[in-house]
């Protein structure tokens, strides 16, 4: 299922250890890299036990192995549609020995429905790209470009995925830019998802949330609940306690 | 024009320091008095020399009578359904000698174009009744009820109020609950008001977010600023100094 065709050598990869549950991750210095943000993803959605997980354009993989370590018994589908992506995250499954668990696929998620069964998900995540694309990309396409900026999916993509994929009264969890928090807000009503829970990210006490975590349920009645901000960094510049329990909980 | 007829004695009438610009309200103990969320408001929203203005749902003038503090030679229409609140806000304006400046009215905001010009303000503001009306009110209809509950009008009645004042380029000042902020960015982008700027309010700096202010553009392109939270007390549970500046600029 893993097509690896890309011609770039193997000695630029890396393994990192993921500092929770004993999971490692093998990145590449030359290809897209997880981010802070799909840690904070990965510990702000709401699972239960035996929950049926999709985690869209899963990059290497970094949201589904952290679910392993939050929850039992989960079982967890990882899309991605760049292969070198797809095939880092296939061999950390397996370094993990999480291949009862996750399970990684190569696809484009403008069709899942020709992958899934249509509302078989309790949960969806997705760290989307951040970038909208005005112009095409100045830049040649690379896995970065593709993970970053809405050049394969734009956000009315992955919320529409989101509701073909949830069941009813199923959750999606996203981490997003507070730049673009309105045109989430309108494609999640759109498509008949309900914000129920929010929280602000924000480099330091002083400044303005940058990113925001969100819990849409479908077929949920009003009201949003607002968690208090995540600050990253204190003072001094190193981390707060409680960015530092969330990224290094074994630390 | 204003027509009080309430039956309710005026001894209960005080006056109130604005602690600004030497600017005085007239309050009454038992009828609606203005909350803190009025004064961020009128802080918060953006002014030129000239702007023509209309403060909706304007209770005893507050919002109005701080915004020429603010800024010169503005013209303020101030609107407010409750004759007992307009008749207070129109001796406030008289006592403070800003009769060339604001003219209060009562009226309905679900029926603005029959009172004026379409698309004529610069500026609209509002802080709309926070509560929606599920099941209709258990207490009597009283002055703070109609204020606090959509009793006279929804949040949509104001965004709908909104759209047919405000001139192609001009702003929509709101603050409201974060429990609603979906509700109001999907409102604001069916009437066509983009927002741009936004500022959360929490009370502690550990708490969550409570209030929000925003500020949508007609006819702007997408993209919201995020401005740095507004914390309203310290830890020792006094106001934050920038509180203070905002709230006691005199002080």
């Amino acid at each position: 299922m893993i097509d690896v065709n890309d011609g770039v050598k193997h000695q630029v990869e890396r393994i990192d250890d993921l500092m929770n549950d004993g999971l490692k991750i093998i990145q590449r210095n030359d290809v897209f890299s997880f981010g802070m943000d799909a840690v904070l993803l990965a510990h702000f959605v709401r699972l239960h036990r035996g929950d049926r997980v999709i985690d869209l354009g899963t990059g290497t993989g970094v949201i589904p192995l952290l679910l392993t370590a939050r929850m039992q018994d989960l079982t967890i589908e990882a899309l991605e549609i760049q292969p070198i992506l797809a095939e880092l995250a296939q061999r950390s499954v397996a370094m993990n020995h999480l291949g009862d668990n996750i399970h990684v696929s190569i696809g484009d998620l403008r069709q899942v429905e020709t992958y899934y069964k249509y509302e078989s998900f309790d949960v969806v995540t997705c760290n989307p790209p951040y970038m909208a694309v005005i112009t095409g990309p100045s830049s040649p396409l690379n896995t970065r470009a593709i993970a970053r900026h809405e050049l394969k999916c734009n956000l009315e993509d992955v919320i529409i995925a989101c509701k073909k994929l949830i069941r009813f009264g199923g959750y999606a969890a996203f981490v997003y830019r507070t730049e673009r928090l309105d045109e989430l807000l309108i494609l999640l009503s759109r498509y008949g998802l309900q914000p129920k829970r929010m929280r602000l990210i924000q480099s330091r006490i002083d400044k303005a949330p940058e990113l925001f975590l969100l819990e849409a349920k479908k077929g949920a009645s009003k009201g949003l609940k607002m968690l208090p901000t995540l600050i990253v960094y204190d003072e001094e510049g190193g981390y707060t306690p409680e960015l530092m329990s969330i990224y290094f909980p074994e630390a």
